[in-house]
């Protein structure tokens, strides 16, 4: 259905006729999240400041069987955020307030549009921190961070962002307000918040988000150390984890990413061909004696350089290189990709060394950094734009990478999640009963999929379809994005 | 649908005649799980010994539209796998088999009648084990902690049968084969597993779970502290929690549940108001150093005698205590009602004060034994049957204790599921549009409604009945379950 002059009227009406916007030069604004590589101009942009201007909008967009995507601070890598061209993009930027901090219960009430890192801001006064850490933080909201159940490097050893989501207020694409899950652990009936949490915006809003927060560790250790090759390095890894230790963070960076960290941020890595930066953290006397653990581990592995941070500047320092990696490869590239998938630890090896040679293949550099404390790899295909076919090389190259991890035991996205990007990849995951089941739970929430329709299905089904059975979905023939 | 012979000969060619019983007195022994106050007749119960028969089974059930319940050993205690009268038990006994062991990744796949102590007992000898540790362990099967999301003591540190479920072979209602979950963590598209674990056999029947196994603590230290009430006890676990403390486990008695126990297993516990068991594990350095903080926090709570269990058969005995004291009740009352609620557990002094008063009020003993960490109650109203009108008023004692829980911002039950018991109770806590989406999803896994139906909802509702409109479900009608 098309976005009527009668309908932004409602719209108006619904969120006050300044926070719609639909002037086309503001819509691009909107056009793309992090993905830039496909874009869909919206008809219209809502910022609602309330549950129940969500509500509203929700419901002119059902009774008009206009689709919505619902956006955070677009910071998203999968194109998640990307609107449906002509459809409506409900944006929560404005839904920014912490409506409760409950210290005693170790809980926080916030709205979609808080920043990720603004919530530990808040607790830390108390000595708490929100565990969820992506390296966008600083400017993600945890409305995007529900949508795609985000993690982080410290999700080894705290878990994603569904284990910190208690209890959420959703409204359904009917504009039904419904609340998942409670304040305490182990609530009853079907775990639905578990189901809303990474479902990436295809079962509704979420306009109040329940918090776990996490009592800050007495102490805090960074160690980097330095290897020859990677495989050396995931060996020290799963020693580490064979040891039945389970550190705050084991990230792990090759010879190309660190180049491109110390070409931006200099944190003084080791020049190396795989380094491991590995994080301890609680009651001191653990701390310590794990520490020394954990270095013996990564000399009989081979580290030829072990440092410990030995103070806090240090170890931001240390952090800093690691979380710009990404950003940091325009340093050395024009272009690149950056991939997400998971395998399992013990295959990190075999996999790297099938990377390395598909990057030779392909003549492309690939750079790798990951949370190799999960398997949770993050290589980056290196190309240049201006040379001709090189793009769907690279494109190519990326996606060979996403079948060596299904192929190994893993999966295509580990926090990035699958969105517009991986959608097409999902059937070499999942058998069709599978995806049926997971498509007729969607029709449960959202029986007119008006809710980010066309993503991360391989195509969307109808609420009425039998499993085998074929009937083209309308937003299908339209085609949704112009790749750019 | 009525289980006609030709049916009853469907089933004998799906699992061979010998695992098909339906003369009566056999089928008897089905009629209840471990909440006997509910009961039902099947009209046959199947045992099949590989997921090619479950399919077969269920196939035969859907196409005649017969309601199955999936049962494990029957320990449960909400009546979760109380059969339908006439309908079909498939009893899944027969598959009980580890499949696979993967230390390297840390993880074990098992067939769902496995019992939960065994999968520790194979893992053991590599120095893993299976966290999840209800009360009944040694008896209990893996198939029914999944359909329960069972808990147990150590839940507190090591989360529920749910943080350990990381995949699922599942028959659907219609016999279709389905997938969910991946061996790796994070896995992608909507956590189904999730969903999932903790259905109480409404969505379809387990075959093949895969689970995380957890490496064994360096030590262990398990601390006995006795007060003079509850409510000190109570301030010294919120003292623990608030230091940022997470023991392995946090557990609680009072004063009658203390002398049960000890006139059952003589755990030679502390004669006291209120007693506090606290296990701390991990590497020696944390343990030992903590422990002595812990003592200090009792203390300062009144704690008047304090022991570490001094060895290992030492520690055994605590547990045992601990453990039997459901059962040990038996010894100081002919009859009892355990019941099982969450609360804040900042609320646990306010809630424990009012559990007396209506203790007192209904002239009725009341026992109480509970993971006090995770605020998980275990009350236990005591009453004699053969009293006319004391067991109806036990009854109504045990509701409005769990009706202060949802009074507390709580839940009514934190580990012993729904079933038939507390679906009445539902309502009380979800509002029409919660329960309404949560019977939509099950709708996407079992349109017709025949697996374990009648459970957990209030009243079921048809597949097709938009929200707000009635019509009256078949089994409904029917009324399902004779109250003893």
């Amino acid at each position: 259905m098309p976005l009527t002059p009668e309908i932004v009227g409602k719209l108006h009406e619904a969120t006050g006729a300044r926070n719609v916007i639909t002037a086309s030069e503001e819509l691009r604004t909107y056009e793309c999240d992090a993905l830039t590589a496909y874009r869909a101009v919206p008809g219209a942009v809502v910022l609602p400041a309330t549950t129940e201007e969500v509500q509203a909008v929700a419901r002119i967009c059902y009774q008009a069987h206009i689709p919505f995507v619902a956006r955070g601070s677009g910071t998203g890598l999968s194109g998640g955020a990307m609107p449906v061209p002509e459809g409506v993009v409900i944006c929560l930027a404005r839904m920014n307030r912490i409506l409760e901090i409950d210290f005693p219960n170790a809980r926080v009430v916030v709205e979609p549009g808080v920043i990720n890192l603004e919530v530990t801001g808040r607790v830390a006064p108390a000595n708490y921190f929100y565990a969820p850490d992506p390296s966008s933080q600083s400017v993600c909201s945890i409305g995007g961070n529900v949508a795609e159940n985000s993690g982080g490097a410290h999700c080894l050893k705290y878990g994603f962002t569904t284990t910190h989501v208690l209890a959420l207020e959703v409204v359904l694409p009917d504009g039904t307000l419904m609340h998942l899950g409670k304040k305490t652990l182990d609530a009853l009936g079907y775990d639905l918040p578990g189901v809303f949490v990474g479902s990436e915006g295809t079962l509704g809003v979420a306009t109040k988000i329940t918090l776990r927060i996490v009592k800050r560790p007495e102490s805090v250790q960074t160690l980097l150390a330095a290897f020859h090759s990677t495989t050396e390095a995931g060996a020290a890894v799963s020693g580490i984890i064979a040891a039945g230790m389970l550190p705050a963070a084991i990230e792990m960076m090759d010879h190309l990413s660190i180049l491109a960290a110390e070409a931006a941020v200099h944190a003084h890595y080791p020049d190396c061909g795989g380094l491991l930066l590995v994080e301890m953290d609680g009651p001191q006397a653990e701390v310590c004696a794990l520490m020394e653990h954990i270095q013996e581990i990564c000399r009989s592995q081979g580290a030829w350089e072990i440092r410990l941070a030995q103070s806090e500047t240090e170890r931001a320092l240390v952090w800093k290189g690691r979380k710009a990696a990404f950003a940091a490869l325009g340093r050395i590239s024009p272009n690149y990709i950056v991939q997400d998938g998971v395998i399992p630890r013990t295959r990190l090896p075999q996999v790297l060394t099938r990377i390395g040679e598909l990057s030779t293949e392909a003549g492309l550099r690939v750079a790798n950094v990951f949370h190799a404390g999960d398997g949770n790899l993050h290589p980056m295909v290196l190309y240049d734009r201006r040379i001709a076919g090189q793009e769907k090389s690279a494109i190519a190259l990326s996606e060979r990478i996403l079948e060596l991890c299904i192929e190994a035991g893993g999966s295509i996205t580990g926090e990035h999640g699958v969105g517009e990007e991986k959608k097409h990849m999902m059937s070499k995951m999942f058998a069709e009963p599978d995806l049926a089941t997971m498509q007729r739970v969607r029709c449960a929430f959202d029986p007119q999929q008006i809710a980010n329709p066309a993503k991360v299905f391989p195509r969307p089904r109808l609420c009425g379809e039998k499993l085998g059975e074929y009937t083209p979905h309308p937003l299908e023939l339209a085609g949704v994005a112009e790749r750019f």
